[in-house]
């Protein structure tokens, strides 16, 4: 029997996620495990339920983590056109389309969330109006009409809170979040414990 | 010429600072540096200048942290003996005695913040009274006297705020946080890119 996926929670507005997701389904493959990609809104969890202030609104850490993922995207030969910015883009259009594509077309999820990460990362775009989430659609080979539908589900919000509120069920609170066989690993500096982990089978 | 020290920053109240501790000396001394140990206090960089929580007052991560803690130690095969605690030992006396021993008795300083880390995570003490200082003492080869004369110093309060306003203003806020050669790292997950970082001499 194949092992359980590694389920991987991430918001579009985190660099360290889209660092991660860069990263997750390879390193996940060398031990042959799949993994599933979910929306999560750090304005909930760590705003709202945590209390904490947004990383860049935060003395000494807003110096800090620029330098952090800059450094991080030179190891991984990764180009970021986009600053961390203390008012992020709004990541709910692109979340709730996502929440909606996993319920609904669930093979066009992942490439979607990818087309995504890197039209904000890569590129430095937004993707918050409909032409910006369809040219995602376009390069993620996901049919505009899908993602018309997803804009207009009436469905497509609450799919999104109750994946959050999933993933806050599990203990789930930042991006990227990643657990296994119900193992918890916070932060893009798991990725090699994790690594290590699936490797020894636990410890 | 000797190339710079690694600067090591932590809190004795930090089961993390106290992983990190075990592993440092080993690690810079692999690439030839030396290790200065600073107090600093959480306290005060990460709730009165950053203006956030205590990770065990905030939901989610209070959780968490146990947990990613426990595995690490089994990782490194270390024994915890002090569980995480909302309300930690006040680390105010030791810190002071640290912060004097630092600038009078500097070769007794790391061996005696040693000894205050192993009674407090390893034997799950508190180190806040003199007979506990002195106890660290025995075990570190660090003269009654001296503890005692740190205990009296009028100067030792005024040398830990230095000490710790001396971090903030280099950025550093969390315990561990290590500085090499002018880079910042925070976190003990981040030994294992530090260790990169001084084999490849950055990138």
């Amino acid at each position: 029997m194949r092992p359980g996926p590694v389920e991987f929670w991430f918001d579009f507005i985190s660099p360290y996620g889209y660092l991660a997701s860069l990263r997750i389904d390879d390193l996940a493959a060398r031990h042959g495990r799949d993994v599933q990609w979910h929306p999560l809104l750090v304005g909930v969890t760590v705003l709202r339920v945590m209390g904490l202030k947004p990383l860049m609104d935060t003395p000494l850490k807003k110096d800090y983590v620029p330098r952090e993922i800059a450094r991080y995207a030179r190891r991984h030969g990764v180009t970021l056109r986009r600053a961390v910015h203390a008012r992020p883009m709004n990541p709910l259009p692109a979340a709730r389309a996502l929440a909606w594509l996993r319920a609904h077309a669930p093979a066009h999820a992942k490439p979607f969330a990818r087309a995504v990460f890197h039209a904000v990362w890569a590129e430095g775009g937004d993707v918050v109006e409909r032409d910006e989430l369809l040219a995602c659609a376009a390069h993620s080979g996901t049919p505009d009409a899908l993602i018309d539908q997803a804009i207009a589900a009436s469905d497509a919000g609450a799919l999104l809170r109750a994946e959050v509120q999933q993933a806050i069920g599990l203990g789930v609170f930042g991006s990227p979040f990643f657990i296994v066989d119900g193992e918890p690993f916070f932060g893009v500096d798991k990725l090699e414990l994790l690594d290590e982990w699936l490797a020894r089978g636990g410890w």
